[in-house]
């Protein structure tokens, strides 16, 4: 096992009507001047903004609107939020919405902090000084960004999707109300859920061994966001349900699942970043598209970790050898997934990459062979292809 | 399931070699002038101390030192610390040591940052507005101090054991080297085992139901605890059974065990706290001592919860019904004590106390019936002296 560090600042405010509570959490910050960034109509139509100026109000903070946040966020919307917070002097960015809206916010907390484009962090150009104190209401249960220290943005010139992490960025604090995600259309609440998952399985699958807590907390938020998806399915205003999965989300991002490992694969994300930049499909689908192909081309360096994965997360018998087991897994994993209504393909995810589209996108995963992606196997431009092509 | 907050900003510096970073961390807070603070000479003696000045001198931080806290830390060396803070100008305190350093520092960290006496706070007398910054090396994985909002001491003036919580007490950061802890005796390092494993068992034992998340990690706590106890046994110096003794005895106490249920029982640490005021006994052993007792005495509330337990935790026979299931897993709890060296009466404890103490000692663990202890019965005046004499 490695040494680690774990910070997660984060005050978490989790449960029912909590979202009333954000006028007081910013007060405690100290801060004077909210952005409220969101995303669509869904936050006005629901009443959800208005709730939350109203709290803003009650407790005499001022605040400027920027609504129109999209899947996949852009660079060009980060631009906008940073002059808005500079000609208006905004000082805190309240983020309502999901990974989406809080990873925007946090670009904007960069940018708008520091002299410099920001795009240079997300470019690996140079690492972040400073950045606004960020707070978040949670609307979908995915990304896991009200707690994590990393965002994802989508830079139109050319389609580059890339992360970013710093603990600047960490929220002050995550309102988390699980009635809000109740509207959440199936597809999107099944995205969401494999997007959790796929947060603790990347980090699950590393080549440092880990230590028995880290694996057993991984192992119980796989089991119950597995469990309650399901339920999720027939019944979407299960409190229980909603309640599981969104705290799932924030413990599966937020470090809990790397201490002690050596932070995981993630060549599935990057796989699917490329997917994103290019096609613009929903996040966890498009894991979902991926995963399968990427473990049955990787499971070889790994048989030992994918039959403990299949035996003590997908219930795989004891029996089987670990070459048997760990197929066995992957073959559960990809059920499940269906059972849920994700892809387990790239055509199931509706897409259907030209070959001339695959190398691009496996070129600019690898920056052209100047990194490899994923550490159970160490891909190049060629395995990153050869893994698109056993996706189609 | 319960609404919650959860709130851990401590930055946890996890690993060997970790306590050479104490100075940096100190400088990041912005702070000049430090108490460290620590217990008997064992950390003199090995070096660590050195090692800790000479950090601290290479990050140009001036500081004073106070030792000689004792397990069950008095309530008169607060108030030593506390003089020494106003005298010398300190604004960190750093607490070398184990739960009763880190929890004598917290005393100190309130005493010193407002007028009055401190002890009003854990005589329930009045809630605390500010605290001095408190960060921690950390050198027996047992109380979980180093993470928690929490603070027991002893005023030795009537021998009361009381205990008082604030987030203002949290420390900023917690430096936790598993090496430091290769040199504890036995019966000290299991009492901690016991001590990190009851955190969680007191908040699994709740009354509001939980989420399956939260009793997952409970369960994985627990089992990782059994399994490196018993390892240590044998192999003290075992860096891996350490380090996942030390990250569970954090993660038992530092609020994750109680998300979403009402905060647990706590009628075990309650009566151990009487005990350890009259008697001066280790914390995990007296708890120990009285878990059986208590466990059976009010088994027949919650037959469902202990039959749970059993089963997830202490590997009970699934066959068994909930009563039977109950009672076994109370008994392979008390094998699994005895088996790690730890009493499980107060005989084995080595106390007797005699039917006045008895009676004293449930009179003030209850205030002399203004108050009941616990939530699966709550128990008066009455229950607790049964319980003590069940436990004789």
């Amino acid at each position: 096992m490695l040494n680690f560090q774990y910070y997660t600042p984060t005050k978490v405010v989790f449960g029912k009507d909590t979202d009333l509570e954000v006028g007081e959490l910013v007060k405690q910050q100290g801060c004077r001047k909210v952005l409220i960034h969101y995303g669509g109509q869904s936050a006005k139509r629901s009443g959800l903004l208005n709730r939350v100026t109203g709290a803003l109000d009650e407790a005499e903070i001022a605040y400027v609107e920027l609504g129109g946040v999209v899947p996949n966020p852009r660079l060009s919307k980060v631009y906008e939020g940073i002059r808005l917070c500079r000609s208006e002097g905004v000082d805190f960015i309240l983020a309502v919405g999901g990974g989406s809206v809080i990873d925007s916010a946090k670009a904007i907390g960069y940018g708008a902090a520091e002299e410099g484009d920001v795009w240079e962090l997300y470019d690996y150009k140079r690492e972040a000084k400073a950045c606004l104190p960020i707070g978040a209401i949670l609307t979908i249960a995915a990304a896991g960004s009200e707690m994590s220290n990393s965002s994802v943005i989508t830079n139109e010139d050319g389609w580059y999707k890339r992360g970013y992490g710093s603990d600047l960025s960490r929220p002050c604090f995550a309102i988390m109300n699980p009635e809000l995600t109740y509207t959440l259309p199936d597809y999107q609440t099944q995205s969401g859920c494999t997007d959790i998952m796929m947060h603790t399985i990347e980090r699950y699958f590393n080549m440092s061994g880990s230590m028995d807590i880290t694996d057993g907390i991984s192992e119980t938020l796989l089991k119950t966001v597995m469990k309650y998806a399901r339920i999720l399915r027939e019944e979407p205003e299960n409190y229980r349900a909603r309640a599981e999965v969104m705290w799932a989300g924030s413990l599966s991002h937020n470090g809990l699942t790397e201490c002690g490992n050596d932070g995981g694969d993630w060549a599935s994300h990057r796989l699917e970043h490329e997917l994103g930049g290019l096609f613009d499909v929903a996040h966890g689908a498009g894991l979902a598209a991926v995963w399968g192909s990427w473990a049955r081309y990787v499971c070889d360096a790994a048989p030992e970790r994918f039959a403990t994965f299949a035996r003590n997360v997908m219930g795989v018998s004891a029996d089987l050898d670990a070459k048997e087991a760990a197929l066995a897994g992957i073959v559960a994993m990809e059920d499940f997934l269906r059972s849920i209504g994700m892809p387990v393909s790239l055509y199931e995810l509706g897409i259907e990459p030209t070959e001339e589209q695959i190398l691009d996108m496996a070129d600019k995963c690898c920056l052209g062979d100047e990194i490899t992606v994923g550490c159970v196997k160490k891909l190049k431009v060629a395995d990153v292809a050869g893994i698109y092509r056993m996706a189609r």
